[in-house]
């Protein structure tokens, strides 16, 4: 049933993804479960978990969202003190369960499980270099390099053989590795992505994102830094941190804008107070003479309440969201393809009717979507529309771990000018919050420390030319599954 | 697989469920499908469709989600340019697949396919008489017993049949019927369930709530009255009033406040502006001073949004809901219950942090969810905790569809005044909307024509003494499905 | 999943099926469900059991083999002491899960649990009859017929409202029911199908077939008679004979050509000596020069083993059986039709070079099958092939529950002599067993017993000139299910 | 849902599986699916194809019965003219959809999917050496050992590789290989695994017997020769023979006597003929007065014939199988075990009461089944009971693939004395053929070129001292899937 599809296989760039791991509990699956689903936004493609019990190891991961993946029978098969989990995003509609994580092999420094988030720049050079020397590879995991290069390692013990490969490696990651003894955290020395760290009685929790620590109510400890490599094991917890420093960090910016739930800290502050902060930076930057702020749901609500609060506009349910959304939904291949829409939104004409709106969005990437709704805004009878984007317009690709379009898709991209942009989403007026105001907003780091390459195209790990030669191998290299 | 519960067979007392109806589209079990989606809040059991070809009927219902119990291959296979479908709400957590409609049946007037809302109220009494002249039941449904008076009734046709099966039921319903020649849909004369009239190019449209015929871009023509029986076939749609009127109808109010759809328009006015008026009485029968108003999502927030209006304090996003939740999810019964409020719900610490903080919510029911939340709040740091409820205290069980616990359970019921119930809750201002103030902000009829049976035991259509038979009656007749 | 079929929902003719009850039995549903385990072949459509516990029902049914539709936990759930189960035998492919046995229903005598065997012949008549009366119908099976003339008895008790509701029917039939005090089994006046009587330690068992005792290592009793009731209840069993002897009883001799499996005891002796009668009997009236009996498997085995023994001719394994063919298998629609013969059926080339080949079979229906297969005996080799038959040529459709193609597709019916069928099948010589000679194989009771109509149109039950009606009333309803 | 057990995840010893395979036909998967049909009996624990259609690789592999594997959609979307299927045979009862084959990896050659039957006696070895070198292993086939060999082989063509692979590699095996230029079949020096080629118009076609090559109705070519490496690509098909012949050949003689079905043609000569040879040599070894012969069905019938036809003993159905079961089957842990012998099995009284009857059987392993099976027919009256077996007795175990049970567990090493051995089973006599007189059945090869090890423990490739080794090291690896 869920185990096939026409996706490719040995074919992926980029995958944001969510991890969580529990040493040292007595329901570690469990919470681990617990976890997953307060992340299950992160991935909604597959999700796994491994357990070990001080003897064996447990296992088990299928495709579809953490909730239908597993069951009260299946989480007391997962025994044992130690777990770690992963949900995977959706690149591409990928549906590989080849490609779920985490994945356990067993090599000659023993049986290792792992789990990834992000994605590594350098992974196909690597590959090939692995491939050269014999390696094969079953997976088109960034988790899989690292097992290559960890077996590769002439270091005896996990933690070595680890720092060794993640050396080796270039680009934004989290990984979680599980071995007999110790779970091991690290993460990239750009601090891409984001990881966190929490205790829950004797137990020790990472996670990526501290939402997933509150639902389990386990103590939020602090973030696991950049570049630094957090080994758990029974003598507790030990710091490492191995490698350069890097002038600037490279924090996504996008995680704060649209990823993270909005009840996560992360990147040392909270997401939803930074999202009104966009807010009422986007009413100093672009103020509007309006009835009504309308958000979208859910992504544009927090920058929405900064927007009302800023301008002294009131909020308002113009669009409403349908939750059922998120499952499965047969698409109207036959009939009309705007109910995709609809079926996803409504709207409610008493709120529009007359009125000057403002629609507070987290961002636009075709503008197909964008400019249906505002011809559904008109249509409920909104006098005016006005479009407030809470960053600066998407230009360029991403290349550590958000699955954007192709930058010819990208409606920056498409026009040469604001205003076309405008005329082309029949808006009265168009806001994008501008990269300072964006930067502005968040204050726990400088603003060198975030990554805005989606916006500037300025990639602070390089991917250089070998990404040419990536998407050719790429469509080289093929297999589908059924 | 689904086809199993532990659940009572013959027991049901009150159902609230949606339905929507085609007739002469040539995708008529899609739109009827997108229509269940639609209304897939006003039942999560099971969902059902049946159309007809001109020649044969076709037939596909399972327990589940609407997304789950149709995919392209099955709504192909449902042919036909009419169609009648239902979602049916679980009361009880009763998961019987023979309960789930529509029904299809053969009698003396032929094949008739039926689904209904609502509860009637000498359903017992009906289905003892009927038994004790020959009839066999297989469900529990009402819809069963007006098949059993159709299928006795010296009419030939559909539509005298169920006008005299009409005349013997009493309480709340819509129904839909479908015959080869016909669709017809029935309100009863006080109105309590809500049902509209819609067009789509050369088709009419019935539905529980119009937020349906908003997704599949059908017109909205009127609301069918109550009492009146309306009659599509191929001469158009005619109406007919064959009851006398009530002296006063009987809408239930409980839809405006929580049921219904905010984007939905029902008994003559829109959800959400009914619920934002709701927020605006509720400052002015109970005023505060406070820094912020969080809403309980998503019920609260249009109501919430009302309170932030007229109170000018700013609304702001304290609470989190996991849009995930909805989907089967596994209890932890070994461990802490209380993680299933957090499961649903998380809390934004930044937001509540020192801050006098009204929550808005439609209800209070039995008060143990309102009060693990007010202790999360003041977990999190919220200074003061003030409780806005959109509505007078739940003291009465409803008969007419809507499922609430037994008057015991009622927190209104369990403490004998209101500074006990915010004892219980431990917030500092507790205000419930008077009945008053809640008539005052429903205004397309005047306020007699609701019922509020549920806050003040005023029954519009009397229940009598066979209450209590019904209920020892239904603890005799017990099947269970495995 | 499998709950939808593109199959006629009104339209049933005839349908063999299997029987299981146990009574007080503390593991009635495991022995309910091995029971119809061994029934599998006489019903691979669906299967149920419903159970009693002495307080509540329990049941469980699905479309599918017996094997997939049960599962440990869905056995531990039908709890209780008593229960009935049944296997439905696909007729037109029909996958109806409504039809599926055994039904619950209410009605004024209580709940009732029936499961049925065979086919009433004034079934459409009786529910003409009863929908002029205000009956409605769910299902089409016979079982609901019975039920609705129990609900209409004016007795008040289960036994007195099946004798009358029995003396109504006409046609071949075995019921089980069950009520809050009994089981209840009832076999036709004519002894259409077979039924015995069984006992485990302290429990009572029913059973279609004797093999199904077997398994459950329970002691065989008796058969139940042609025309006896019998009732089980805690004061033990009781037979009642309310109907009128017949002159001559009719049971079904295809239950011992071909239906009942070779280990059982039907009719008074063991099907497998019958057929060994048979091939001897062939011996007798067509002898054959040859060099290798072949048996089609698995139903020719019983008769080849007897015509070997009588005419000294050794057997061999000449046609292999897959024995994996039974499951669901994918039509190769696409490609050769003929695929479908070689997937059940390979030949063994060294067993038939060379060789006078006798093939031993139960019967020829359509005859397409048969000359494909001697195709393939003489591409393997096979220097003359002769056929022989068990039984006379099939010439009339049976109204009483084999499911037999219509009149026109009966090769007996296409061809005018013997010799044209045999120049169709392309055999060097071709015998069916006369009428006498079968009947001379079955001992235990004289000849005028036996319902032999399928071969000489003499319909002990006489369906009358209704049958053309049927037929035509059938095509008038139609309901399909998706 | 199938995706997990409790089964070993590191561990094998041993198994015997189905391969097929075609190149250049364009429907090669459908052609694999029914080839791995007809393979069904060589491994039922899961089933995969993977096809090539020239750009692109598919795949689908699962766990459970080739029919449930695969459907119709499934079919289509694995699209191309070259395909090879695996079926997997369940020992040890583990079932891990990682091991579920073929494989398909990328490495260093470029794609490559692969298939294997046998079992490699230096294959942790292997491993072990291949993990020093940096080799990751994410299942415990040989399959992957193979493709980590020809990943680290110097030569750029998958031919040169795989033979230098070979090379490395000591035991019993065939491999299926493909990748986007070819199809390569492989069958080891010593020719322990059967392995044949077939043509259906331009098609090329290999299977791991010949009865898979009828179903298709492929033109069976030849049998591919012990240590042949034959290539199919766009030129045609090239032999090579790269390894030096053995002494003797290894053929494995229990294919013949027990594992091959009766209508394959294996090592020369046709299976069922071999079986019936044997049981004519077991009449000359001992014979024997009796009244009836009775076969345990199916593997003992055609010696039985062969027994009937040398001995003028009538055979007879005494015993009958229920061919449903093989499906999954709850087991009835609750109640008595012996059940489980009932459902497979049932008895015919009339054919045993009062007989001298001989029971004919393949191999008696732990000898519990037969004691029953003897117990039951002592029961239905036979007067006495003599059992032969078609081989010698088991002693020792199989390091080719065929699952035995442990030394200790085998009836032959349990017992000092044939005596002794009778005595259990409880027969009046009983006869296992000698080494001798069954190989004298084989005839198209001389007696030295069958291996007969686990009659008399001669393993012709040593398995040594390692055995040991293997095994300890195998209770120190272990995962658990759940």
């Amino acid at each position: 049933m869920n185990s096939y599809s026409l996706q490719p296989h040995f074919c992926k760039l980029r995958e944001n993804c969510g991890l969580f791991a529990v040493y040292n509990h007595p329901q570690a699956s469990y919470l681990t479960y617990l976890g997953l689903y307060a992340l299950q936004h992160r991935g909604e493609e597959s999700a796994g978990i491994i357990s070990y019990n001080g003897k064996e190891f447990f296992i088990h991961k299928e495709l579809g969202h953490v909730a239908d993946v597993f069951n009260e029978d299946i989480l007391n098969k997962l025994k044992g003190e130690s777990a770690i989990g992963h949900v995977r995003y959706s690149t591409y509609g990928s549906t590989n369960i080849e490609n779920a994580q985490p994945l356990l092999v067993k090599c000659a420094q023993g049986a290792i499980a792992i789990a990834h988030n992000g994605n590594l720049v350098n992974a196909l050079q690597l590959r090939k270099e692995l491939e050269s020397q014999g390696a094969i590879f079953q997976t088109t995991t960034d988790s899989e390099i690292i097992l290559h290069l960890i077996a590769h390692s002439s270091h005896g013990n996990l933690l070595d053989s680890l720092i060794e490969a993640l050396k080796r490696v270039k680009g934004a990651y989290c990984f979680l590795l599980m071995d007999e003894n110790s779970i091991i955290a690290a993460r990239d020395p750009y601090g891409f992505k984001p990881l966190c760290l929490g205790r829950i009685k004797d137990a020790f929790v990472v996670s990526s994102e501290s939402c997933a620590l509150d639902l389990i109510e386990a103590e939020f400890l602090r973030e696991i830094e950049p570049g630094e490599v957090v080994v758990i094991n029974e003598n507790g917890l030990k710091s490492v941190k191995p490698f350069p420093k890097p002038f600037h960090l490279a924090q996504c910016i996008f995680e704060h804008i649209y990823f993270s739930r909005p009840d996560s800290v992360i990147f040392g502050e909270n997401v939803h107070v930074v999202r009104e902060r966009l807010g009422k930076k986007l009413v100093e930057e672009y103020p509007v003479n309006a009835d009504v702020i309308v958000p979208v749901p859910d992504s544009g609500t927090s920058c929405a309440i900064g927007f009302s609060k800023a301008s002294g506009i009131p909020i308002d349910l113009g669009i409403i969201r349908n939750h059922y959304v998120g499952r499965t939904f047969i698409q109207p291949s036959q009939i009309i393809r705007d109910f995709n829409v609809r079926i996803k939104f409504n709207l409610i004409r008493d709120v529009l009717k007359n009125k000057k709106v403002v629609i507070v969005d987290d961002s636009i990437v075709r503008g197909t979507t964008s400019q249906k709704r505002v011809r559904e805004l008109r249509k409920a009878g909104a006098k005016e529309v006005h479009m407030r984007i809470s960053c600066p317009p998407h230009k360029f690709p991403c290349f550590y771990g958000i699955d954007f379009p192709t930058k010819e898709e990208l409606i920056a991209n498409r026009f040469s000018s604001l205003d076309e942009i405008r005329k082309f989403l029949d808006v009265d007026s168009l806001g994008y919050l501008s990269r300072e105001g964006m930067l502005s907003c968040v204050k726990a780091f400088s603003p060198e420390d975030y990554c805005t390459a989606c916006f500037d195209g300025n990639y602070p790990v390089p991917f250089g030319e070998e990404k040419n030669k990536f998407e050719a191998e790429l469509n080289s290299r093929k297999v589908r599954r059924c």
